[in-house]
């Protein structure tokens, strides 16, 4: 019953008009040639396969699940998932931001990203299957021998084979330094290992001929806690020196979760009983190396949200304007109707530009960051390239929490516009809530990232990252400080750069005194911080939209940007007060509560 | 996997050392006997009914949902439900607060809105079924004829018969003036009904030998809108003369709805097909007597979200307690351990201590309302009468809205403690969410219980009613004024007093001019409205763990409390720096959107 149309209007106004990729891209060799009209064939393309191929089986995922056969260790998809995939696969997507070398298209970072918003707005249960392959992909591109890349890069570029991330275990997520599954070392140089992993998304599946899965285990010698952890790659079917498939080598599903959303994704349950593996990285560097997957994944569940946010709000609007319920305050709008739509009503307005403005303000974010990405791969320049990646760094934590608890507050927002057929099936809004509030969760709980944030980003560099991004506002302040029209953009984000300067300055002498206090404040800055990062895009995304009305453009698409700038400053950025009041008030009032918590 | 302790210290410190009832009661004739040991005794038998009978069925309810029968029409609830039923019948519990008049025991509606906050807690889905029956009890024995009240009461209040409310159509819900099932009036004074209801909460199931339907329908010459409706009671089996039941009324389920919770409640499509009723209260003021029923709904809604932060806080809790994870950022505290529970993060507590802090406000805010419906009933006086009547009206969308709103809060806080694990449906959490979503949806939306207070309880009355409670608050402060140690809890709410008669007078004159400045301010007023009475209560909280202390009690339960209410004023309480600005941004920025919302 719902229905998505892919919003390549608001990306090619992001990318061309806001960010200026094209650019960006004549700087560096490897894109040099991308220009807007190869960009936009292609988005136009991706927009299809999203919205013809997977969202149609996004509610069907839901209702079937997946069912693992216990005599086989096999899962079955839902109906339609498998050959989906195959026509992905067809279709040359995974390929599209891989490198040539293996067979990848090569095309920038925020092509790609642009191509997974869609998915996920599709079918983000569907899209964990090829999803999960990139953190894979780059780990192995990262730290894999070359042998290893030879093997399994070509595979995973193509999509014939699928990704996993394989860390979590029943007794251990956050905290993978206690994490128990074992590698010995085998006389011809492969490993051995035995343990028990627990929530591997796409974890078992039959859409593709391989599962190359990315385990974490611990070496006989290995020192304790998070140190001691090595990476391993360990393939559902061995890997011929021709690069044929061999015997199943013994990692199996041995449970499925019964899971509140994503019922289309198998999160498995894995034994692995003796599977044979290689190292990749150094041994007992297998953090380090896990973390280029973390980091790619954590950009990539900002952007599970950003789909949802998306989907959500068009559905929502279109609902709002169709069903008819009261007369509006002001008097009667639909005279000729028995009652008027109820977007005449102040709060369902507010409901929807709360999705609208989130979901904005997050795909600039997202693409902003993959730009970044993109500068950080293929920028000529040292200094370029070592300031982007710490950009990157800084904001990857506020994609993934603010992005997702956004995601979180706008499908509810929209679920509740259509009263009580939010909470029935068939509307699909309810399953946007389930399915988004994983979100919150996996790859690092959205409260480990704002400790990511505050305490390493942020303070473990005494704010200089912060005070990169700080450049930026002031950059932007000053250039259009003058600029009357302006104001009302740039005034907030002035006042909120300064505020946050001297909060992080408080909380990082507070926190010498004692940690806690930056465990207590963590939160509530990663938020403050988000909204400075929104507010700064909605300046730009208001700035480009200003320019092109004083050149004359009559296209409504900028009056209506303007206005969702204007909302967000008005109604969901003064979210800052109470957020720096209550990230002040300090440790005690929490941790002085033994006898609350007894 | 969850379990579920009765929070009965916590209501017995509300019941006779906050808001000393018996003392209250001796001025009601007809509860002028109830003491403290009775409460007690009933709410300790009440607990174990619910921790022992339904909460072990709240699981297996939400996995085995409910099945049609399309060729009986029939229902089939999950597996012991109704066996628990006939459980609660035997107990008596149905009869509680019912009149003794109809065989009931006439306790105070606080004994029975306590018993029903554990049932909610045990299983939302299960307590709706006898739950529905109370709205149907009230609208009958308000507006029923002495016939009707003779046919229906007794068996509504034994539990042998169950009630439902039949308001909601496909087309209208919030709009009850677009309904359309009619009712044509017999030669014999009975009417015949035809029509189609949905979202009928217990609309069918074989747990009670008869099921009393509320139907709100048209008579052939009816004005239109909401002055043509009446209110007509129509049984699931005819009832003859002398009580026992007759044939089958033409009052079919004929679908139930696929829903995102309460998966164990019978969500019923109704056809009514030339079904029997007859007419309660006068023609074309059904909406009058249905407004009894919706206002005792309202406050059980509010109690169905409490019950469900209570459950969701408590298991939180002991997950918190158990769960091993990372170190405490201030060093380890459980150095026998591989890590330290989860509890030490500050993050954690603040999850924690949300729940904690909105389940004893809403506690507090809950048996308070049902005390001055004891009152409004029962107390001889009638200006004290008709005063707890205007405060419980002003209350009650407070009640709905904010305890549900509150609920969603402190459900998800609650599933995020638990990490993966809270998306994992064995572990519970994520259904008290799923459940509680509802909750923010039905018998009214929250958005419509903001217009309710503001525009109809607020200003409809020029703020008359909004100063009674502004009395309350004021003579606490009075009281409390010069109390060093009561500083703390006294100030915010003097404060907040003062700004929001200052913004009502504010709203209410930019509403003059345009109606949509109500709408626009009204779900922002209301959440402020409720901190006002949250904080108040966490005042008044306050004051008797306070005295207690004084008076030389070491009992760490008061302890707690100071704690909680010290956590609520400085992290909870804060929301209302931004509701207050955003509440003042007015409706331009909502309603100057259409290109935006196009």
């Amino acid at each position: 019953m719902p229905s998505y149309t892919p919003p390549l209007r608001d990306m090619q106004f992001l990318l061309h008009e806001v960010l200026r990729v094209s650019d960006e891209f004549k700087a560096m060799p490897r894109h040099a040639e991308v220009d807007a009209d190869t960009i936009n064939a292609v988005l136009e393309e991706a927009g299809k396969f999203a919205a013809e191929v997977t969202f149609p089986l996004n509610i069907s995922g839901d209702t079937e699940g997946c069912t693992l056969d216990q005599a086989t260790h096999e899962v079955a998809t839902p109906k339609g998932f498998k050959e989906a995939y195959a026509q992905f696969v067809e279709g040359g997507w995974p390929a599209l931001s891989c490198d040539p070398a293996y067979g990848g298209q090569g095309l920038p970072y925020v092509v790609n990203q642009c191509l997974y918003e869609m998915l996920n707005s599709a079918n983000q249960a569907w899209t964990m299957y090829p999803g999960l392959s990139h953190g894979a992909y780059e780990a192995l591109a990262a730290h894999g021998t070359e042998a290893q890349k030879k093997t399994y890069l070509p595979k995973l570029t193509s999509g014939e084979w699928t990704g996993t991330m394989c860390l979590t275990e029943p007794h251990c997520g956050t905290d993978l330094g206690l994490l128990r599954t074992k590698a010995e070392p085998l006389p011809d140089g492969t490993y051995k290992l035995t343990g028990n992993k627990i929530f591997i998304s796409a974890g078992e599946h039959g859409m593709a001929e391989n599962i190359v899965h990315l385990v974490l285990a611990r070496l006989p010698d290995a020192p304790k806690g998070s140190k001691g952890i090595s990476l391993f790659v360990v393939p559902k079917f061995h890997v011929k020196a021709d690069g044929t498939l061999g015997e199943r080598n013994a990692i199996f599903c041995t449970g499925l979760e019964h899971k509140m959303g994503i019922h289309g994704n198998a999160t498995a349950q894995i034994a692995i009983d003796g599977a044979i593996g290689t190292l990749v990285g150094a041994p007992n560097k297998g953090l380090a190396a896990m973390f280029v997957m973390m980091n790619a994944a954590r950009l990539g569940v900002g952007n599970q949200s950003l789909g949802l946010t998306e989907v959500a709000f068009q559905n929502a609007l279109a609902y709002a304007k169709d069903r008819i319920q009261m007369r509006s305050l002001s008097g009667p709008k639909a005279k000729d109707k028995e009652a008027d739509p109820i977007i005449v009503h102040p709060d369902v307005r507010k409901m929807l530009l709360t999705a609208k403005a989130y979901a904005e303000g997050g795909r600039a974010l997202q693409i902003y960051c993959t730009l970044l990405l993109d500068k950080a791969h293929h920028h000529p320049d040292e200094k370029t390239r070592k300031n982007a990646d710490e950009l990157v760094a800084l904001l990857t934590p506020i994609v993934k929490a603010f992005i997702t608890d956004n995601g979180h507050l706008a499908t509810n927002a929209c679920m509740q516009v259509f009263g009580g057929h939010g909470f029935i099936k068939e509307w699909g809004m309810e399953q946007f809530v389930r399915d988004n509030r994983i979100n919150m969760i996996y790859e690092g709980t959205n409260t480990v990232q704002s400790l990511d944030l505050l305490g390493r980003k942020v303070l473990g560099d005494q704010g200089a990252a912060l005070r990169k991004f700080g450049k930026l506002v002031g950059a932007l302040v000053e250039e259009e400080g003058v600029n009357e029209k302006m104001a009302e953009f740039i005034n907030p984000i002035a006042v909120l750069g300064e505020q946050l300067t001297k909060f992080t300055m408080e909380v990082g002498f507070k926190g010498l005194q004692n940690p806690d206090e930056v465990g207590a404040a963590a939160v509530d800055y990663l938020r403050v911080a988000g909204h400075l990062v929104f507010g700064y895009f909605f300046a730009r995304m208001a700035q480009a939209a200003l320019r092109a009305i004083a050149d004359g453009s009559t296209d409504p698409f900028y009056t209506a940007k303007l206005q969702t700038a204007r909302f967000y400053f008005a109604k969901l950025f003064p979210e800052t007060a109470t957020l720096m009041r209550t990230a002040r008030a300090g440790s005690r009032v929490l941790m002085d509560t033994d006898a609350a918590l007894a």
